[in-house]
């Protein structure tokens, strides 16, 4: 399985007036490592300015499990943890210290040709091989 | 049930270069929507301010169903669809041109005592009266 | 002179955990009181999906001079304030309830045509006639 | 003059439907900048949490010089370029491969202990020694 890691540091437009980073913020680090994930995958962000195939969001799921607060570092792992004919799914875990899991998530996301909106096929490599064992 | 209706216009911080409304954007619409909801059973947020019981999300679903756009009005419908003793859920539909469904939402929220983090009841008057009908 | 009003309530995706309104989330106030004044003068949101004629921000000054809160009324004054060949100064006041001023700012923009970047020239319609006296 | 360098990777998130950079993106790419300065100063992020004095930016500006697009790798570079008794100026400079600089912004900073919202004197080791010549 396909996975990849990122990192954060939790800034002050992170948090909100509750004193903790916003739920809305989560989707940014979210957001980063689906992309390193995607490139990894070989859907790097220059390429989409030239042919316009996005990876559009279709479904996002996050339960938020314990705060993060200003300067935390927010270890991201990100795996494609299955693939369709047009659809990816791709699992999240976020924790703080690298022990503290603040947060998981989930995001279907769909290929998608602009301006057209068309669908498009999900590349073959980015089906799981359940054999190879490949982890992170 | 109770329900709410908000109203926004799609700006270009809302959009991403896809040329179409971001799934993060949508949050921020959800958010007015149940900030909204809740100061219609009686958390107003500037007494937030004062008493430092927040509503924390505690779990967010989004199913992103159809592009919006810059300068769409997006009319947003919030619902409290159910309450336990620390969580409530809130339900949302997010449509275009009063017709259009763009998206659908769910969140589930429990109200925290800051600094301390610690869950609060929710009031009584958040659960649903499935009796009395009332619904927009 | 040409000026317009628009209106914001501080949500939570509006603070920092200093407890006050991000210096970044006034730039989101601006930018919908720049996008009424500009549709005010016939640049419309939804028509730019067709034209790909953007006003586009070259420069921004804020001057930060007091704090919002979560729930506090903005009231957001916005005018166009002069206009040259390829450039026009929006100049803001944002206010809350009504008086206490909690920032300025001015932001010169051009009018950009996408996907080449041409400057486009301003209509003449924006520049200030300062005999008309119009005001709000 | 004290001054760090950070990097940023351009994504859909920091991106309008112009297909560009938005304005208010290169404000989250100068607060990290500005944040890692201060650090660098002694004000680590963390510690806020605890102290409550929080640098808050009391003016900004910023030239848009030239647009920056998806997967672009920004490196920003910021310096302080001058402190007096209770404002510091930080200046910052952001550039495209190194080379092609896309904006330039300055940001007057005070020390705010909050709640109170009262300004701390800023520490005597912000000042610019002008003499040493210490740079990047």
């Amino acid at each position: 399985m396909k996975c990849i890691k990122t990192r954060e540091t939790v800034l002050f437009y992170d948090t909100d007036c509750g004193g903790v980073v916003s739920n809305i913020a989560y989707l940014r680090y979210i957001e980063r490592a689906r992309c390193t994930l995607l490139a990894e995958l070989g859907m790097e962000l220059t390429a989409m300015n030239e042919t316009n195939l996005f990876p559009a969001v279709i479904r996002t799921e996050v339960d938020y499990l314990s705060p993060a607060r200003l300067g935390d570092e927010v270890e991201v792992s990100a795996c494609m943890e299955g693939a369709e004919r047009v659809r990816a799914t791709c699992g999240f875990e976020l924790s703080v210290s690298g022990e503290r899991v603040v947060a998981r998530a989930k995001q279907i996301v769909a290929l998608v040709q602009m301006p057209s909106g068309r669908p498009r096929r999900i590349p073959a490599d980015w089906f799981t091989d359940n054999e190879s064992g490949e982890s992170f």
